[in-house]
Order: C-alpha cells, then structure tokens, then sequence
C-alpha cells in the first residue's frame, strides 16, 4: 500500500503526463498564446487533487519556432513552462517543467507533509 | 491534379479530424468549458485556409456527462457543435458537427465558387 | 529535493497520465486491439525509468461499446488494463489502470526501495 | 448539398487530420517504430470510407532526431510518409503526406469517379 506521500508524487506526475500528451501537437502561433495557456490549466485543474496549475507559452519561443510560411507551429514542451500544486491527503508536491540543457523537464519541485512529520 | 474545390474540401476535413483528435479526451467540467472553446478555435484557425472556427460546448451535456465523484468528464463529439469555415482559392467550404440520431457526424454543409461556376 | 521514492512515484505517474492522454481517442474495433496494445505499450517504454509497459484492450467491451453503424469506437479507459513497472535509482514502482466501481483508475500498487530500507 | 466528389475529399481530409493529431506526440524510437505504423494505420483504417492506410516511419530520421540521452523522440509529421485511399459512393480519393520543401505536406494526390464521370 502506497502513502500518502508516494500517492501524491503519483498523482503530480499523471498531471504533468496529462497535459503534456493532451496538447503536444496543438497548433499555435503568438495570437493564440494566451487562450491555449488558459484552456491547458483550467482543463488539468479538473483533474483529482490537482490544486493549481499555471502554463505560459513563450511567444518569442513560439515566434522562433515558426519556420515556414504558415505561420503556426505545434506545441511542444521547449515552448512552455508549467507549474503545478497537488494536494493529497495534507500532502503538497509541486512540480514544473522547464528548459534543462536545451531540453524540457518534468521535475518534482517539492514534497511537504503539512504535518511535518 | 485536384481542383480547387476537392482541394477545399479536403482542407476542411483536415480541419475537422485535428480539432477532434487533438482536443478529445481533454477534462472538461461546466467551470472550464469557456476558455476550451476558446482555444480549440483560436488552435484551428492557425491553420492554413481556415477562415473561421467556432465551437459550442454545451454545459448541460458536460454536466450529464459527469458519472463519478471526480466532478469532470471527458471531451467527446457528443458534447459541442462545431462549425467552421474554409477559403481556398475562392472556394468556400462550410462545415458543421452535430448531433445526428445520437451519433456526432462531421458534415460538409456547403460548397460555394465564388466565381459562381 | 525529492527522495528517490517519491522520484519513483512521480516518474510512475507521468507514464501513465502520457500512456492515457496520447491514445485515448484513438478509433479501435475488435480487428485492431492487438495492434493498438502492442503500440501502446513500445512507445510508452521508450521513456525514461520505464522498464515494462503491458496493455490489455477487452475485445468484449470493445464490440460493446461499438454503438454505430460504423464499426469502431473510441479508445477510453474502460476499455483496458494497463500495468506498468517503473525503475528509479533502485526503487521499483507497479502501477495498475483498472476498472474500479465502474471508472476506470490509475492506481499505485506497490513501492520497493531495493535495498529494503 | 455536397456532391460525391466534394464528399470523398472531405473524407479523405477527415482522416488525414486525425492520424496526425492523434499520433503526434507519441515517443518513438528505432526499436518502436513498426509497431506504431501498423496501429496507425489499423486504427484510422477503422474509420468509415477508409479502405487502406500505409504509415511508414522513416528509422534513419528517427534516430537523427533524437538530440538527448534519452534515445526517443516524438513523432512528427516529418518522420513519416503516409498514404491513404478513401471510397466513397464510386469516387476514389487518394491523399499522401510526405516533405515537400523541408516542411510536411497532406496532399489530395488523386481524385477518380469510377463511372468516368
């Protein structure tokens, strides 16, 4: 039997692999930044435990990667920055993606137990 | 060689098939159904010939939806009406989703040559 | 920072919220289960830690599900069972997607620290 | 009301952007490749009017994009050469995604009505 405090790196983690899976792909160019941010943290935010979750999709980055006359690109994780806040059971774990070495990571932040214990 | 009016109407069913496989599955809830519409129109329409977009998910089927204590439901045809509007070469290709005898079809509502050929 | 367990568990759930979210939608029939489960499970081990990854989509519940003329349906989580084994730094995390009171749950079955601590 | 024709190309459409935005993102690497075409192909070949789909995922381009330890990469559109035929009601749609300038193209490569018309 799991604890409370593996359950909840368990759930921050299927957050994280949610969104990601869910909108890699969208289309989006920098007039569309600010609705796809959005919708990605509202949407996530439904899922169980899941307390806040904030995206910001980097409109230079974004700019950077349109390499062709269309004028869009498709959503991948070196254009956006994602943080998230699960609670589970009195247990907080929070987790970001980020640029790591020119590659995007999934890191577990931090793991409280509001108890201390 | 196809002409301009095949080739409208298969820019519309692009369309078509990357709104609903990028977007299904997506958690929804009546509080995030807003900002999903939003950008599920605003992602589509960064794609080449795709005038217009517009997506209603309906609250009362999202809430119905919802069969577990999660307070969320998945996002399926079944769930919005979706209508867009293609220009290619002065063609115009309309295109609706809908409900239709309890199953969600994607249709091609109307073709229109400019030119009036 | 994390201890290796908790990087276990979150490293454990982002596989299954990856596996979940990339192939929910995906249009299955009882004539391409089989194929669909191999893919599933090949692509999902190629990410980091992922040592196992086995998928059992339910031929039955498939062709239940089939409600249409069409023939197919959409892949959803009722519809499989996923097991996955996890390896970080010497920790092993199983996880489970099973059915559960009729909604499909990911679950975190067991925690093992190599070294027995 | 759309004419066979225009239908068969919006089909053809239909299917094209679904088999890109329900596989794109998927983690791919040299040893997962065939099972991923075979499922791509069985799936979207589920959908109605699609009587073939052939995916092949090119191992040299897959293994030139992958740019990190972790020996993956995420399926994209210029890893991959598609071909579909479409029927509908006598006429014969026959579409192709492949590179076209360093950027991949869906085309409508052929259109047939087998009645000559």
């Amino acid at each position: 039997m799991a604890t409370d405090t593996e359950q909840a790196c368990f759930e921050a983690g299927i957050k994280f692999g949610s969104l990601y899976h869910q909108f890699a792909g969208t289309p989006v160019s920098p007039d569309s930044t600010r609705s796809l941010e959005t919708a990605m943290a509202e949407a996530i935010e439904n899922q169980p435990f899941c307390e806040s979750v904030s995206v910001a999709i980097d409109d230079d980055r974004v700019a950077d990667a349109i390499d062709h006359d269309n004028g869009y690109t498709e959503l991948t994780g070196s254009l956006m920055t994602v943080e998230m806040r699960i609670e589970y059971e009195g247990v907080t774990a929070r987790t970001r993606m980020e640029m790591d070495d020119g590659y995007p990571l999934m890191k577990l932040v931090a793991v409280d137990d509001e108890a201390g214990e």
